[in-house]
Protein backbone atom coordinates (compact mmCIF):
# COMPACT_ATOMS: atom_id res chain seq x y z
CA UNK A 1 0.00 0.00 0.00
CA UNK A 2 1.72 3.20 -0.89
CA UNK A 3 1.93 5.51 2.30
CA UNK A 4 1.17 8.76 -0.04
CA UNK A 5 -2.52 9.70 -1.41
CA UNK A 6 -2.41 9.44 -5.62
CA UNK A 7 -4.37 11.84 -7.15
CA UNK A 8 -5.11 11.06 -10.83
CA UNK A 9 -1.47 12.63 -11.94
CA UNK A 10 0.43 10.41 -9.78
CA UNK A 11 -1.86 7.01 -10.39
CA UNK A 12 -0.93 7.81 -14.41
CA UNK A 13 2.90 7.93 -13.57
CA UNK A 14 2.92 4.91 -11.49
CA UNK A 15 0.84 2.83 -14.61
CA UNK A 16 3.04 4.44 -17.22
CA UNK A 17 6.46 3.69 -14.79
CA UNK A 18 5.12 -0.10 -14.08
CA UNK A 19 4.19 -0.46 -17.71
CA UNK A 20 7.51 0.58 -19.19
CA UNK A 21 9.43 -1.75 -16.53
CA UNK A 22 7.09 -4.58 -17.29
CA UNK A 23 6.69 -4.56 -21.23
CA UNK A 24 8.97 -1.39 -22.64
CA UNK A 25 8.39 1.81 -23.39
CA UNK A 26 7.61 1.21 -26.90
CA UNK A 27 5.22 -1.42 -26.77
CA UNK A 28 3.06 0.36 -23.92
CA UNK A 29 0.49 2.41 -25.13
CA UNK A 30 -1.77 5.21 -23.76
CA UNK A 31 -4.87 3.24 -23.53
CA UNK A 32 -3.26 0.61 -21.77
CA UNK A 33 -1.58 3.36 -19.22
CA UNK A 34 -4.75 4.66 -18.59
CA UNK A 35 -6.36 1.17 -18.11
CA UNK A 36 -3.98 0.26 -15.63
CA UNK A 37 -4.68 3.79 -13.54
CA UNK A 38 -8.39 2.68 -13.62
CA UNK A 39 -8.55 6.07 -15.66
CA UNK A 40 -10.12 7.17 -19.18
CA UNK A 41 -7.25 8.16 -22.05
CA UNK A 42 -9.05 11.41 -22.25
CA UNK A 43 -7.96 11.85 -18.22
CA UNK A 44 -4.38 10.88 -19.31
CA UNK A 45 -4.64 13.54 -22.31
CA UNK A 46 -5.51 16.15 -19.47
CA UNK A 47 -2.45 15.86 -17.86
CA UNK A 48 0.06 14.62 -20.32
CA UNK A 49 0.66 15.55 -24.44
CA UNK A 50 2.23 11.81 -24.76
CA UNK A 51 3.61 8.97 -22.66
CA UNK A 52 7.32 10.15 -23.27
CA UNK A 53 6.03 13.47 -21.37
CA UNK A 54 5.70 11.33 -18.26
CA UNK A 55 9.43 10.98 -18.42
CA UNK A 56 10.04 14.68 -19.11
CA UNK A 57 8.01 16.22 -17.26
CA UNK A 58 9.89 15.74 -13.79
CA UNK A 59 13.22 16.76 -15.51
CA UNK A 60 11.96 20.35 -16.59
CA UNK A 61 10.72 20.98 -13.10
CA UNK A 62 13.75 19.58 -11.66
CA UNK A 63 16.22 21.93 -13.84
CA UNK A 64 14.02 24.88 -13.17
CA UNK A 65 14.81 24.38 -9.27
CA UNK A 66 18.40 23.10 -9.67
CA UNK A 67 18.91 27.05 -11.68
CA UNK A 68 16.87 29.13 -9.50
CA UNK A 69 18.23 27.68 -5.98
CA UNK A 70 21.91 28.40 -8.11
CA UNK A 71 20.67 32.08 -9.02
CA UNK A 72 18.93 32.42 -5.74
CA UNK A 73 22.80 31.68 -3.56
CA UNK A 74 23.86 34.15 -2.05
CA UNK A 75 26.46 36.57 -4.15
CA UNK A 76 29.88 35.32 -2.81
CA UNK A 77 28.95 31.63 -2.82
CA UNK A 78 31.30 29.71 -4.35
CA UNK A 79 30.56 27.69 -7.30
CA UNK A 80 30.36 24.63 -5.32
CA UNK A 81 28.41 26.46 -2.18
CA UNK A 82 25.85 27.63 -5.08
CA UNK A 83 25.52 24.24 -6.81
CA UNK A 84 24.04 23.08 -3.27
CA UNK A 85 22.12 25.83 -2.70
CA UNK A 86 20.74 24.25 -6.24
CA UNK A 87 20.53 20.95 -4.71
CA UNK A 88 18.72 22.02 -1.27
CA UNK A 89 15.96 23.75 -3.30
CA UNK A 90 15.70 20.97 -5.69
CA UNK A 91 15.42 18.55 -2.51
CA UNK A 92 12.86 20.70 -0.89
CA UNK A 93 10.32 20.41 -3.47
CA UNK A 94 10.59 16.51 -3.34
CA UNK A 95 7.98 14.68 -2.11
CA UNK A 96 7.45 11.01 -0.27
CA UNK A 97 5.44 10.21 -3.80
CA UNK A 98 8.95 10.94 -5.60
CA UNK A 99 10.95 8.82 -3.30
CA UNK A 100 8.58 5.65 -3.85
CA UNK A 101 8.96 6.78 -7.30
CA UNK A 102 12.44 6.00 -7.51
CA UNK A 103 12.49 2.01 -7.27
CA UNK A 104 9.88 1.94 -10.11
CA UNK A 105 11.82 4.25 -12.45
CA UNK A 106 14.71 2.50 -11.62
CA UNK A 107 13.06 -0.71 -12.62
CA UNK A 108 11.39 0.92 -15.81
CA UNK A 109 15.38 2.06 -16.47
CA UNK A 110 17.17 -1.27 -15.69
CA UNK A 111 14.60 -2.73 -18.12
CA UNK A 112 14.80 -0.93 -21.47
CA UNK A 113 17.51 0.06 -23.00
CA UNK A 114 15.65 3.46 -24.41
CA UNK A 115 15.00 4.13 -21.27
CA UNK A 116 18.45 4.07 -19.59
CA UNK A 117 19.36 6.62 -23.32
CA UNK A 118 16.54 8.86 -21.88
CA UNK A 119 17.91 8.76 -18.39
CA UNK A 120 21.45 9.20 -19.73
CA UNK A 121 20.29 12.31 -21.72
CA UNK A 122 18.16 13.47 -18.55
CA UNK A 123 21.33 14.17 -16.33
CA UNK A 124 22.95 15.74 -19.48
CA UNK A 125 19.53 18.25 -19.63
CA UNK A 126 20.38 18.77 -15.75
CA UNK A 127 24.32 19.18 -15.89
CA UNK A 128 23.58 21.56 -18.84
CA UNK A 129 20.76 23.45 -16.77
CA UNK A 130 23.09 24.07 -13.37
CA UNK A 131 26.06 25.15 -15.93
CA UNK A 132 23.78 27.56 -17.60
CA UNK A 133 23.04 28.96 -14.17
CA UNK A 134 26.70 28.76 -12.97
CA UNK A 135 27.63 30.78 -16.04
CA UNK A 136 25.06 33.40 -15.61
CA UNK A 137 27.19 33.90 -12.07
CA UNK A 138 30.34 34.60 -13.70
CA UNK A 139 31.63 31.26 -13.05
CA UNK A 140 34.10 30.26 -15.99
CA UNK A 141 33.15 27.63 -18.42
CA UNK A 142 35.15 24.73 -16.90
CA UNK A 143 34.29 25.18 -13.39
CA UNK A 144 31.11 25.40 -14.48
CA UNK A 145 31.14 22.21 -16.10
CA UNK A 146 32.63 20.26 -13.26
CA UNK A 147 30.29 21.86 -10.54
CA UNK A 148 27.42 21.41 -12.63
CA UNK A 149 28.57 17.63 -13.43
CA UNK A 150 29.40 17.32 -9.26
CA UNK A 151 25.59 18.17 -8.84
CA UNK A 152 24.56 16.08 -11.08
CA UNK A 153 26.56 12.92 -9.34
CA UNK A 154 25.13 14.40 -5.87
CA UNK A 155 21.42 14.79 -6.61
CA UNK A 156 21.37 11.11 -7.94
CA UNK A 157 23.85 9.73 -5.43
CA UNK A 158 21.46 11.17 -2.94
CA UNK A 159 17.80 10.63 -4.44
CA UNK A 160 19.21 6.63 -4.68
CA UNK A 161 20.17 6.64 -0.81
CA UNK A 162 17.01 8.10 0.42
CA UNK A 163 14.80 6.58 -2.28
CA UNK A 164 16.75 2.89 -1.06
CA UNK A 165 13.46 0.36 -0.91
CA UNK A 166 15.64 -2.07 1.47
CA UNK A 167 16.68 0.80 3.95
CA UNK A 168 15.00 0.05 7.09
CA UNK A 169 15.15 3.20 9.19
CA UNK A 170 13.57 6.65 8.51
CA UNK A 171 15.05 8.27 5.07
CA UNK A 172 14.99 11.65 6.41
CA UNK A 173 15.17 14.87 4.25
CA UNK A 174 16.32 14.28 0.68
CA UNK A 175 18.36 17.60 1.25
CA UNK A 176 20.51 15.83 3.93
CA UNK A 177 21.22 12.77 1.50
CA UNK A 178 22.46 15.38 -1.28
CA UNK A 179 24.67 17.42 0.82
CA UNK A 180 26.02 14.56 1.92
CA UNK A 181 26.83 13.51 -1.37
CA UNK A 182 28.34 17.05 -2.39
CA UNK A 183 30.82 16.71 0.14
CA UNK A 184 31.91 13.35 -0.50
CA UNK A 185 32.34 14.01 -4.16
CA UNK A 186 34.24 17.62 -2.86
CA UNK A 187 36.29 15.84 -0.70
CA UNK A 188 37.25 13.58 -3.32
CA UNK A 189 38.25 16.14 -5.95
CA UNK A 190 41.48 16.88 -3.54
CA UNK A 191 42.41 13.16 -3.98
CA UNK A 192 42.71 13.31 -7.66
CA UNK A 193 45.85 15.43 -8.08
CA UNK B 1 37.01 14.79 -50.96
CA UNK B 2 38.18 12.81 -47.90
CA UNK B 3 41.65 12.75 -47.40
CA UNK B 4 41.57 9.30 -46.29
CA UNK B 5 41.26 6.35 -48.56
CA UNK B 6 38.00 4.70 -47.13
CA UNK B 7 37.36 1.12 -46.95
CA UNK B 8 34.25 -0.70 -47.15
CA UNK B 9 33.65 -0.58 -43.34
CA UNK B 10 34.42 3.48 -43.12
CA UNK B 11 32.20 4.29 -46.44
CA UNK B 12 29.26 2.59 -44.78
CA UNK B 13 30.08 4.49 -41.20
CA UNK B 14 30.11 7.87 -43.41
CA UNK B 15 26.78 6.83 -45.59
CA UNK B 16 25.12 5.57 -42.30
CA UNK B 17 25.96 8.78 -40.83
CA UNK B 18 25.39 11.12 -43.14
CA UNK B 19 21.56 9.46 -43.62
CA UNK B 20 21.14 9.50 -39.74
CA UNK B 21 21.58 13.30 -40.30
CA UNK B 22 19.43 13.67 -43.49
CA UNK B 23 16.35 12.10 -42.47
CA UNK B 24 16.89 10.31 -38.74
CA UNK B 25 18.09 6.98 -37.70
CA UNK B 26 14.41 4.85 -37.01
CA UNK B 27 13.87 6.08 -41.20
CA UNK B 28 17.40 4.61 -41.91
CA UNK B 29 17.37 0.93 -43.28
CA UNK B 30 20.60 -0.99 -44.11
CA UNK B 31 19.75 -1.21 -47.63
CA UNK B 32 19.60 2.42 -48.09
CA UNK B 33 22.87 2.79 -45.87
CA UNK B 34 24.44 -0.01 -48.62
CA UNK B 35 23.03 2.08 -51.40
CA UNK B 36 24.49 5.28 -50.64
CA UNK B 37 27.89 3.51 -49.49
CA UNK B 38 27.97 1.87 -53.21
CA UNK B 39 27.49 -1.44 -51.63
CA UNK B 40 25.40 -4.44 -51.33
CA UNK B 41 23.28 -5.30 -48.10
CA UNK B 42 25.69 -8.86 -47.37
CA UNK B 43 28.47 -6.44 -47.56
CA UNK B 44 26.73 -4.37 -44.76
CA UNK B 45 25.98 -7.68 -43.03
CA UNK B 46 29.98 -8.70 -43.27
CA UNK B 47 30.92 -5.48 -41.04
CA UNK B 48 27.89 -4.45 -38.60
CA UNK B 49 25.05 -6.87 -37.19
CA UNK B 50 22.80 -3.74 -37.49
CA UNK B 51 22.40 -0.74 -38.29
CA UNK B 52 22.63 0.64 -34.16
CA UNK B 53 26.34 -1.47 -34.53
CA UNK B 54 27.42 1.11 -36.58
CA UNK B 55 26.69 3.73 -33.24
CA UNK B 56 28.25 1.35 -30.78
CA UNK B 57 31.48 -0.23 -32.15
CA UNK B 58 33.37 2.62 -31.39
CA UNK B 59 32.23 3.17 -27.94
CA UNK B 60 33.08 -0.32 -27.29
CA UNK B 61 36.67 -0.30 -28.89
CA UNK B 62 37.09 3.32 -27.22
CA UNK B 63 36.24 2.45 -23.83
CA UNK B 64 38.79 -0.36 -24.09
CA UNK B 65 41.82 1.86 -24.86
CA UNK B 66 40.96 4.09 -21.92
CA UNK B 67 40.68 1.09 -19.62
CA UNK B 68 43.53 0.03 -21.01
CA UNK B 69 45.70 2.88 -20.63
CA UNK B 70 44.33 3.35 -17.34
CA UNK B 71 45.41 -0.40 -16.00
CA UNK B 72 48.78 0.27 -18.08
CA UNK B 73 49.87 3.36 -15.76
CA UNK B 74 52.52 3.36 -13.19
CA UNK B 75 51.97 2.07 -10.22
CA UNK B 76 52.52 5.26 -8.42
CA UNK B 77 50.39 7.15 -10.93
CA UNK B 78 47.75 9.49 -9.07
CA UNK B 79 44.21 9.16 -10.10
CA UNK B 80 44.23 11.58 -12.78
CA UNK B 81 47.14 10.83 -13.68
CA UNK B 82 45.41 6.86 -14.90
CA UNK B 83 43.10 8.90 -16.62
CA UNK B 84 45.56 11.04 -18.34
CA UNK B 85 47.31 7.47 -19.21
CA UNK B 86 43.87 6.01 -20.71
CA UNK B 87 42.96 9.75 -22.93
CA UNK B 88 46.69 9.46 -24.12
CA UNK B 89 46.10 5.25 -25.25
CA UNK B 90 42.54 6.03 -26.89
CA UNK B 91 44.21 9.29 -28.29
CA UNK B 92 46.66 7.80 -30.11
CA UNK B 93 44.72 5.13 -31.58
CA UNK B 94 42.14 7.51 -33.22
CA UNK B 95 42.98 8.29 -37.09
CA UNK B 96 42.48 10.96 -39.89
CA UNK B 97 38.83 8.81 -40.72
CA UNK B 98 38.08 9.11 -36.77
CA UNK B 99 38.59 13.00 -37.20
CA UNK B 100 36.66 13.78 -40.54
CA UNK B 101 33.96 11.75 -38.89
CA UNK B 102 33.52 14.06 -36.71
CA UNK B 103 31.31 16.69 -37.65
CA UNK B 104 29.18 13.89 -39.46
CA UNK B 105 28.40 12.53 -36.28
CA UNK B 106 27.86 15.66 -34.59
CA UNK B 107 25.42 16.64 -37.33
CA UNK B 108 23.73 13.21 -37.04
CA UNK B 109 23.54 13.71 -33.23
CA UNK B 110 22.41 17.12 -33.71
CA UNK B 111 19.22 16.07 -35.84
CA UNK B 112 18.05 13.45 -33.87
CA UNK B 113 16.64 13.57 -30.48
CA UNK B 114 17.12 9.41 -30.27
CA UNK B 115 20.86 9.66 -31.37
CA UNK B 116 21.29 12.64 -28.69
CA UNK B 117 19.89 10.01 -26.12
CA UNK B 118 22.76 7.17 -27.55
CA UNK B 119 25.14 9.74 -27.51
CA UNK B 120 24.67 10.49 -23.29
CA UNK B 121 24.36 6.59 -22.73
CA UNK B 122 27.46 6.12 -24.62
CA UNK B 123 29.33 8.73 -22.29
CA UNK B 124 27.79 6.84 -19.20
CA UNK B 125 29.40 3.90 -20.39
CA UNK B 126 32.50 5.73 -21.01
CA UNK B 127 32.98 6.84 -17.92
CA UNK B 128 32.22 3.85 -15.96
CA UNK B 129 34.82 2.19 -18.03
CA UNK B 130 37.48 4.42 -16.55
CA UNK B 131 35.50 4.28 -13.44
CA UNK B 132 36.16 0.35 -12.97
CA UNK B 133 39.50 0.43 -14.31
CA UNK B 134 40.39 2.93 -11.30
CA UNK B 135 38.68 1.01 -8.65
CA UNK B 136 40.71 -1.75 -9.98
CA UNK B 137 43.46 0.58 -9.36
CA UNK B 138 42.15 0.97 -5.61
CA UNK B 139 40.82 4.52 -6.03
CA UNK B 140 37.66 5.06 -3.67
CA UNK B 141 34.41 5.08 -5.03
CA UNK B 142 33.50 8.25 -5.62
CA UNK B 143 37.22 9.53 -6.04
CA UNK B 144 37.11 7.23 -9.39
CA UNK B 145 33.57 8.79 -10.42
CA UNK B 146 34.74 12.07 -10.22
CA UNK B 147 38.11 11.18 -12.44
CA UNK B 148 36.06 8.94 -14.87
CA UNK B 149 33.73 12.30 -15.17
CA UNK B 150 36.65 14.54 -15.85
CA UNK B 151 38.18 11.72 -18.60
CA UNK B 152 34.81 12.05 -20.10
CA UNK B 153 34.57 15.64 -20.30
CA UNK B 154 38.31 16.16 -21.46
CA UNK B 155 37.85 13.34 -24.03
CA UNK B 156 34.98 15.20 -25.80
CA UNK B 157 36.10 18.93 -25.67
CA UNK B 158 39.89 17.55 -26.72
CA UNK B 159 37.58 15.57 -30.29
CA UNK B 160 35.58 18.62 -30.40
CA UNK B 161 38.66 20.90 -30.96
CA UNK B 162 41.01 18.28 -33.14
CA UNK B 163 37.82 17.73 -35.19
CA UNK B 164 36.53 21.46 -35.90
CA UNK B 165 36.15 21.66 -39.57
CA UNK B 166 36.44 25.22 -39.18
CA UNK B 167 40.22 25.05 -37.90
CA UNK B 168 42.68 26.30 -40.46
CA UNK B 169 45.57 25.29 -38.84
CA UNK B 170 47.35 21.82 -38.65
CA UNK B 171 45.23 19.96 -36.38
CA UNK B 172 48.12 18.13 -34.81
CA UNK B 173 48.00 15.40 -32.72
CA UNK B 174 44.23 14.50 -30.32
CA UNK B 175 46.45 13.47 -27.91
CA UNK B 176 47.88 16.92 -26.95
CA UNK B 177 43.96 18.85 -27.47
CA UNK B 178 42.87 15.93 -24.88
CA UNK B 179 45.71 16.54 -22.30
CA UNK B 180 44.95 19.95 -22.53
CA UNK B 181 41.54 19.76 -22.09
CA UNK B 182 42.37 17.77 -19.02
CA UNK B 183 44.71 20.29 -17.44
CA UNK B 184 41.84 22.69 -18.03
CA UNK B 185 39.56 20.54 -16.06
CA UNK B 186 41.82 19.56 -13.03
CA UNK B 187 42.72 23.42 -12.72
CA UNK B 188 39.07 23.83 -12.53
CA UNK B 189 38.41 21.68 -9.44
CA UNK B 190 40.41 24.18 -7.28
CA UNK B 191 38.05 26.72 -8.06
CA UNK B 192 35.44 24.94 -6.95
CA UNK B 193 35.87 25.40 -2.99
Amino acid sequence: MPRWKPDARQRLVVAALTLFAEQGFDDTTVAQIAERAGLTRSTFFRHFGDKREILTAGQQALSLLLAEGIADAPADATPLEAVAAGLERASGEMTSFNRELGPLLHAAIEANEELRERDALKSVGLAAAMSEALRLRGVTAPVAQVAAELGVLAFKAGFTRWADPDRDEDPGELATHTRAALDELRAATAELR
